[in-house]
């Protein structure tokens, strides 16, 4: 299945990156490209708002992971036109969290899923790293990072 | 306006990267550059140490932010001898602060200005990430990354 | 000396990284290597779990970070089969502490040693991040991303 049908049947139409001034949503550089962190955003709202171990749950933090994801490949796909010669070379998921939350990995796993369901498994997954930090823009619960290689 | 050009219209003097033991500030593989973090040095001594949210401004942020930005441009040129064939690939911003400051964008952006600044909007405006972080060293209230890419 | 020789006068063995199903240990993408995040484990345990300026001291996260360095470069070994041709662009050490703590270059040291030591100063120096985040997975004190490129 190409990139395209599996999102077809995902159900999953990828957002336009909205306009922004001082960055670009995704950026190419020989065959790099860097897609901008991204946040959970649905219909302009932050998912879930807040820090995991402090209101935010495991699960709620997956589902925000999925989303930013989501939001990452639209603003490849608006850049390269199509995903097809995309594969999947690190990801970066950082997640505002209390100290006390240790548990990154599995929220992460949010977008690594989505990832791998998209571009399958030898293309869709690739480095990774899994990071708590203080706390994101907007109150997000996670940002993303995507680094992809083309053909 | 060459990028050199616009740096003197500025008033800007890139400065030189301190010599240090354990890593570069800048290093080249193929038609990137890899600038290490830069803390916002100016005349030996950090700019507005501290974490926003918890006694820096959101100003005094954007001024460390844009003094950050200064330096890494000032790594780059020691490594490169010129930045005129230089853009931007990909800049993160990780500003130290308090769990509940949520406005790391209006920080970042004072060095996402800069760099526009002195390249241009098309070149000087790349990938990005703000990122909020427990803290950094020297109790710095702002470090930014940047990775280039020579033409 | 070759880079195995070096390891073998240091003695150490390389550990092959765990089969994890949702992200890769190091990716290659042209001439470039992206490991993944590394934790401090050592036999299956994290060394010397907990925060930096909460419990942990500098020196043991010199330890760990210096760990977290031998398994990413277990992991940049096993996808390539030899480290001689292999050089350090960049390190990241992310440093789990308390906000009061900002001394993670001293930290992120016992990294940027042992990859000088085990490459030889012209090519284990590269550039580095260090940075001071909430918290990490499975409460490690240090999490170390490494980009190599090859000759």
């Amino acid at each position: 299945m190409s990139v395209a049908e599996r999102l077809s049947t995902m159900g999953i139409v990828l957002p336009s990156p909205t306009a922004l001034a001082l960055y670009r949503p995704a950026v190419r550089a020989g065959s790099l490209v860097f897609v901008s962190g991204q946040l959970p955003l649905r219909d302009g709202a932050v998912l879930h708002r807040g820090r995991l171990g402090a209101g935010v749950s495991v699960e709620q933090g997956r589902e925000a992971a999925r989303a930013a994801a989501v939001n990452a490949l639209g603003a490849a796909h608006a850049l390269l036109g199509s995903l097809e010669a995309a594969r999947v070379v690190r990801a970066v998921g950082y997640v505002a969290c209390a100290p006390a939350f240790v548990d990154q990995p599995a929220v992460v796993n949010g977008a690594s899923e989505l990832l791998r369901d998209v571009f399958g498994e030898e293309r869709g997954i690739g480095a990774r790293l899994a990071l708590g930090v203080a706390s994101l823009p907007l109150n997000a619960p996670v940002e993303l990072e995507l680094i992809l290689e083309m053909d």
